[in-house]
């Protein structure tokens, strides 16, 4: 595994969930400290379950405060700019773009470290144990986020989420014998936030099966 | 341990966790990839839990494919035949009972895998492990579906739930000296699904202590 | 790690959550095998929690029956006196003192466990794993509780709650080279309780950054 490239994702998915936690725990009228604690458990909670599943234990958080740390002034930074913000009122809709772009930046880059840590194990298939934990560690800190904040996790409602994960996942796996890591971990990064933006922007939602079929007449 | 019995119940297990995940999400008008996720989760939940409990990591759901597959395939079906169902519409307690039924057999298969898989580690006492890992692998992938699904715990309010688990679990481990595992765990099957549809069909509750007597006069 | 203090703190924090956990069970009108889940998920949750980020696997708590014995014990006698109190109701102020005594004497000596696990690994830092590990062993029971009894975690908005934890094991921490063990866990105690009660007592809060500056005119 090429660690540099792993440090840059696993620290631009750090900062990117760190910020959406604080974001969440902000609009929730939390105080600073549970503003720390949400930003740090979606910061760092995805990366604790894909250790813990892959069977690296201690995970690589508990054994090095960078992560923590850099989640805490993550949080100390945004309760700042949200308390001393000097010019007029942004609107909600710039606020809901910033979030959103945070969020996706973050899912791109803990698929990417998910899917490493998958295909530096060898136990199993070469292909289903990266895409996996990919998945789940892209998803596994946003859904302790919303569980926490008590709302319904995103990944079960928002358009194309787990789905961008899944698929830059997939794509870049299928490429493992002909390119290198550190451009499978581009093409992983650019085809999620790709499909995700296009997804929000375009309005793409998936098929709804009708729940009401047994109200119909 | 017989890997025939155990592949049997965690497929009927995974079959009947999917279906129930996938019945809750689709009453909640998530999409299709919510209710993928959401039947996966149920379904693949419980059994990650237990594994990562037993020391068993990777998880067995990660190195094989087998049963995310099925959960997917399992949410589609479930969808389609929400969607295109062609006969006049079917009553809610007939889909309550339907519910109750696969979440029942769910509850049961996993309670002996869990089991099974306890008996299957050499650690701790033989009778501790099995009997607790049954229980946790049985309510969990339903603890984490209702969860996801903001709502509480079926486990916490449900007519005899970790109960029947816990009962077929004690029952057929303290016979562990005397039959083989295989009839140990069709016993375990029987009882937990006996004990559950009783406390079904009957209206049986257990006790709830008063919580109101601060406000006795 | 001097065992016998080991196992007063275990067993000390295990009844404090237990009984606090059998207190929301009985306020959201649970029946009794609804509390008895509550309060055993609460007391052996986060040390559960802290045996698999610690890569103890099995986790004591499933090796070894005693801790899940002594909640199901709590559990039915927490139940059994609100049943059978033959006193004039008390007040709801004094059973919020208890609630609060209780969550509190857990949230000490689950600390010290959790720190007590993260000095005999050897991995890492010598002061970030114990920090961290008492902290997560400290606040995942009261998380597990809450989020089962469908609220926010206590952990995102009380008063000086996880930063009472932090605290403790930090100071405790810091005097790993000048004092021994077990005059460590008794200085961690008394910290937590000392800050926790003095939030509770005098009110302390912690700074909320405005949510509502883009709705300033």
């Amino acid at each position: 595994m090429d660690s540099l490239t792993w440090v840059i994702f696993d620290i631009m998915g750090t900062i990117a969930f760190a910020v959406s936690g604080a974001m969440v725990a902000i609009q929730r009228r939390m105080d600073i400290f549970g503003i720390i604690v949400l930003a740090a458990l979606t910061a760092v909670g995805g990366g604790m379950v894909r250790d813990v599943l892959a069977g690296i234990t201690p995970p690589m958080a508990l054994c090095n405060v960078t992560d923590f740390m850099l989640s805490i002034i993550i949080a100390l930074l945004v309760s700042m700019a949200y308390s001393f913000w000097p010019y007029p009122p942004l609107n909600k809709n710039f606020m809901l773009w910033l979030y959103n772009m945070f969020d996706t930046v973050g899912l791109a880059s803990f698929t990417i470290t998910g899917m490493l840590t998958g295909l530096s194990r060898e136990a199993g298939n070469p292909y289903v144990m990266p895409v996996l934990l990919g998945v789940i560690t892209a998803v596994g800190g946003g859904i302790l986020r919303d569980l926490m904040a008590h709302r319904m996790p995103a990944v079960l409602y928002k358009e194309i989420y787990a789905t961008a994960a899944l698929f830059g996942a997939v794509v870049s796996c299928s490429l493992q014998n002909y390119v290198d890591v550190v451009t499978m971990a581009w093409i992983c990064f650019v085809l999620v936030i790709l499909l995700r933006f296009s997804a929000l922007h375009f309005g793409w939602h998936l098929f709804h099966p009708r729940a009401d079929w047994h109200k119909r007449r």
